[in-house]
């Protein structure tokens, strides 16, 4: 059955019945606003919009877990302040003769997720599409008894750290391009699908780091893009140390494939997720610690410095500016640059 | 220039620019997420996902009023729940030949109506789009010192009254579809079109009808929508008189010309985002004087009944069902069905 047959009021009923019963407190679909309760803790909010032909292609990506990573990237926003998801919304615009199990599926992955997470379905909006599929995630969290760490705040001397691996996602990005599918045809393929395909919001992580870094944000645009973002505040700078990027063997065997520089994926790659840090040397172990308690690695990949600039120290230790124009750009991009 | 010249960043630059210091305790544009400060009220949350083609047609709507327009429908949601609208959201997805001109005059008509209300814009986010222009905005709103109204609550005896006019959004349709633009030629078509162009959120009423309401809702998909919606429980219907729907002379004349009924068009028009509400009897004197403080029109419409069903008593006295099944669908009709 297409959603044009259904009809929308149909198809917000069979949405809402994967709804599951929300906390105390909350009011989830069914009214004109949600409803969340009062609270000791400030709120976070933060927005994305993924369209089909943009951010992911349907027939790269099946909907359970397009479903699954619509909700991980809004909620790696939020991770990346060192809050706790609480409530999300999602609003889709579906071409009328999109198939209602197709649907059903995005919402079931999405459900699947944000139990995961323990996140409530808050609410959001159901409208048909003349164009592309489009979906619109808002997600709502809190920041637990202190202060969310901003992206500004990072001091001369910080180490930079990454949670997990870098470039994976784009290693998958580069298999999908060149026609292979979920799950891939061996271990390494899997690997790397699963984190363009499948990536995780690195809560836990985010909540263990905020006591200890000066400043945070997620990698979602590539680490280039995202140490822009950390050091346009102040006149500080970074100083990359490439032999130290998390780049796995994974990604390192899809890059010789495609003879391409998992470096470059690294810095340009986009969606991988993971969380960039700016932690003060005296906290570093600490920070580490804390974050193999949750079993996800970090790694020293640089310094902030006291004069502004991207830098990269390649692997014969010469030193080169990092290109910070090399970013992701959507509308530069209309052609297909992600997966999700 | 057009969007894709300037590139990601620098819209996204431009929007900062349009962006007022927000107020203490809060954090806007310019981070992973927004900040919202703690407090002892609950929060109300709802989002709406406006796409060219189905709500809106460029060539009918200038940037401005679909900036305001796309602010007011979101707030009504909010107003609809007694509450007050704090903070916005939104996701926009440009063509990449979109003027930043375009763009720009769109944010501009947001900050006004963001003005015109008390509300912070918090975030969102900007992407090219392959297909039509689309805007997602998401509101956060409170309820102060109480519990919102919801849709359920409505008591048999209770009377159904409505805020200001109906029909006369779909009235400044007909004149849109018909090849007249606004500001239209006369008095008459400038009242209509300004309904349906530059609807406003009826915050100011919701919070006076907030402690005086069984039930309340917004009146976004024409009012025998909304009363499928408030009488589906607790096995109650409603009866509306005809002869006291609130259909002004400019609404009427307009209908008048193009031979429709504007009865019809109160009860399947869509977009007048106005408020309707169950008040119990003896409330009902007050609930008029407390929206006449806000120069709110409030009209006793129909009658909650303790049998299900919707009927509509005639001018003529003839009682006869309502037509539940005539509401508007955003799936089936994907030809322009509204304006913003």
């Amino acid at each position: 059955m297409k959603v044009y047959e259904l009809g929308e009021r149909g198809l917000i009923a069979a949405i809402h019945r994967l709804q599951k019963t929300p906390p105390r407190g909350y009011l989830g679909i069914g009214d004109d606003a949600a409803v969340l309760p009062p609270s000791g803790d400030g709120w976070l909010a933060s927005s994305d919009m993924l369209v089909e032909g943009v951010h992911f292609r349907s027939e790269w990506v099946n909907p359970g877990h397009l479903g699954e990573k619509a909700v991980a990237v809004n909620l790696s926003d939020i991770a990346a302040m060192g809050g706790v998801p609480r409530g999300l919304l999602t609003s889709i615009g579906l071409p009328r003769d999109t198939q209602v199990d197709w649907v059903e599926a995005f919402y079931r992955g999405m459900a699947k997720a944000l139990d995961e997470y323990g996140v409530v379905l808050l609410g959001g909006d159901t409208v048909g599409s003349p164009g592309p599929l489009i979906i619109s995630v808002t997600v709502l969290g809190q920041v637990e008894g202190g202060a969310p760490v901003l992206r500004r705040g990072a001091k001369p001397g910080d180490r930079l750290v990454v949670t997990g691996r870098l470039g994976a996602s784009r290693a998958g990005l580069a298999l999908l391009q060149d026609g292979v599918r979920w799950p891939g045809r061996n271990v390494t393929e899997r690997s790397v699908l699963t984190a363009h395909l499948m990536p995780k919001a690195r809560v836990d992580a985010g909540l263990r780091l905020r006591p200890l870094a000066h400043a945070m944000t997620d990698i979602s645009d590539g680490l280039v893009a995202e140490l822009v973002e950390l050091v346009q505040f102040g006149g500080i700078g970074a100083r990359i140390f490439e032999e130290q990027l998390p780049v796995d063997g994974a990604t390192a065997e899809v890059a010789r494939r495609y003879r391409q520089d998992p470096r470059q994926w690294v810095y340009y790659g986009g969606e991988d997720y993971e969380l960039l840090a700016a932690v003060p040397p005296s906290r570093l172990e600490e920070a580490r610690e804390r974050l193999s308690e949750c079993q996800v690695s970090l790694t020293e990949v640089g310094v902030v410095t006291d004069t502004p600039g991207l830098t990269a120290v390649r692997p014969d230790g010469k030193e080169e500016p990092l290109n910070e124009r090399g970013a992701f750009d959507h509308f530069q991009l209309v052609r297909v640059s992600s997966g999700g």
